[in-house]
């Protein structure tokens, strides 16, 4: 039997809810998160009945708002300008294409728990840390990758004894999805602090390291030549999120003793796969929803006072 | 014979070169435009030629910027800091994906001819004309959808007795295409200014009509359960974007005296649309150049003086 193990993402969760229920105690009126949801699937109730369950357990207040899909545009600007509300999300996809991306910039920036503000995503890929030029209002990280790099923490594979930003020097991942909400930002964020990440998407193969421009210290992009084994066969961590059932990761291209994270709702890997990895973390909707929460508190500490 | 005639898009660009090439002489210093290319496809490389071309020919400067993809964003940035470039645009696709998307984003707002910053997109489709409370700085409209409102003005689908913003009251239009940058921006605008629109996507066709809400008059949008011929045979106007060769609209759609309009590169009529067209426009290309420098001059007006 092989020594790997099994890391349920309730247990990683758990670390960060403690945090974040404290940390909400001691606000003067309980946090409130609107979700919005404008989409029959059932996968997307379910995940709207996780984060109220998740949300009330904490200390916070969370409303489901049901709308038609031609609504969600006016409900997400009724939010936008309802006291209430600190915190608003958008249960994607709605429309399934370009318009989900415009209707994800409807919610205004202060009220943007996901992270998905061109103006966070965008300090994101640049690695600034800020809104302000004073440091007094930190940008909101986008909630999946977020969620990915804390369970890398958690996992070991970030390594606390080197300086803050450089510790995943030396690391290499592989990354097997490239949208925008996920799959490029985390690949962005793990060679900002210092990985060397493949970036797989259908078409070919990226690496992202961390450049050296100017002040930004940015992550500098380049097309691989390598194939998928190669990458994977030299990766320290895999990552996959392809939101499709029938596709399986091979377990022969695990290196032994990897770490794997899936964060697609589909199951990405077979089980196979424990007999390969050192720590196989199945799924991430959890963690996921507690940083949602830690981006809601950040965005009240953000708030003029 | 059909009494039916073929409107070519150089005929209706004239009338605002003029006006473009008029305005931009009056300036202190030639406007400048960079158009930055990441992007293999002659099809672009021929619309940079073209722009280059209409650029210079009406007292503008043009400059080409080649790149590789992943420079392209460190590319735009620069362009942004640079005091001597009023406007910049960029040849999409690029990556083909959300990544394009943020990428629009990642234009200065003061420098986006092309209308495609959230900020411009946001207030086109909430009917909001200016960028300030003071009426001081006009927003910009994206050009492919303001270029096709022009040709609608040229062609007299607009009726220019009724009040502005009216000018389309009573008029039925089907627009074939519902992407972000072309198909759903002018299914809105036309809604705007009082028309029924039937907008036409490869899962569905909706319904966009202009509301009654509060202070915006944007418009609404229903699911339309009518099928496209029913649609098609109901529509003043006609409007294809289909980036597709294979693609033709079945001309026993089109209603005897139509407008009709093609907006792809792609031919997406078969000539015998002539025989039931009134007004039949094959391309517009030159009328989105046109645009794009108008837009710049726009941009100019609205910077601080």
């Amino acid at each position: 039997m092989s020594p790997g193990k099994t890391i349920l993402a309730s247990k990683i969760a758990k670390k960060f809810a403690d945090e974040i229920q404290a940390k909400a105690a001691l606000l003067a009126r309980r946090p409130k998160l609107v979700g919005i949801l404008a989409n029959p699937d059932p996968a997307a109730k379910q995940y709207a009945d996780w984060t109220w369950k998740t949300s009330e357990s904490l200390g916070f207040d969370y409303q489901l708002i049901q709308v038609e899909k031609e609504q969600l545009e006016d409900q997400i600007y009724k939010c936008n300008i309802d006291s209430s509300i600190n915190g608003i999300m958008v249960y994607f996809p709605v429309y399934g294409d370009g318009q989900d991306r415009y209707l994800q910039q409807c919610v205004a920036l202060e009220k943007d728990v996901e992270g998905l503000n061109f103006r966070y995503v965008s300090n994101m890929y640049h690695n600034i840390r800020y809104l302000d030029d004073t440091h007094q209002k930190k940008s909101i990280l986008p909630c999946t990758p977020l969620a990915i790099v804390k369970i890398l923490e958690y996992l070991g594979v970030y390594n606390p004894l080197l300086n803050y930003g450089d510790r995943l020097y030396g690391k290499t991942i592989t990354v097997v999805n490239r949208s925008e909400i996920v799959g490029r930002p985390l690949a962005a964020l793990l060679a900002n602090d210092g990985a060397t990440v493949y970036s797989v998407d259908i078409n070919d193969i990226q690496t992202y390291e961390r450049g050296h421009g100017l002040k930004l210290k940015k992550h500098d992009v380049f097309e691989c030549d390598k194939s998928l084994k190669e990458c994977a066969l030299s990766s320290d961590v895999i990552i996959t999120g392809v939101p499709n059932d029938s596709y399986k990761f091979p377990t022969e291209y695990v290196k032994r003793g990897a770490v794997v994270i899936n964060f697609a709702f589909n199951k990405n890997f077979n089980d196979d796969v424990k007999e390969k990895a050192s720590l196989y973390v199945p799924s991430i909707g959890k963690v996921t929803i507690a940083m949602l929460l830690r981006n809601l508190l950040r965005l009240i500490d953000n708030a003029p006072k």
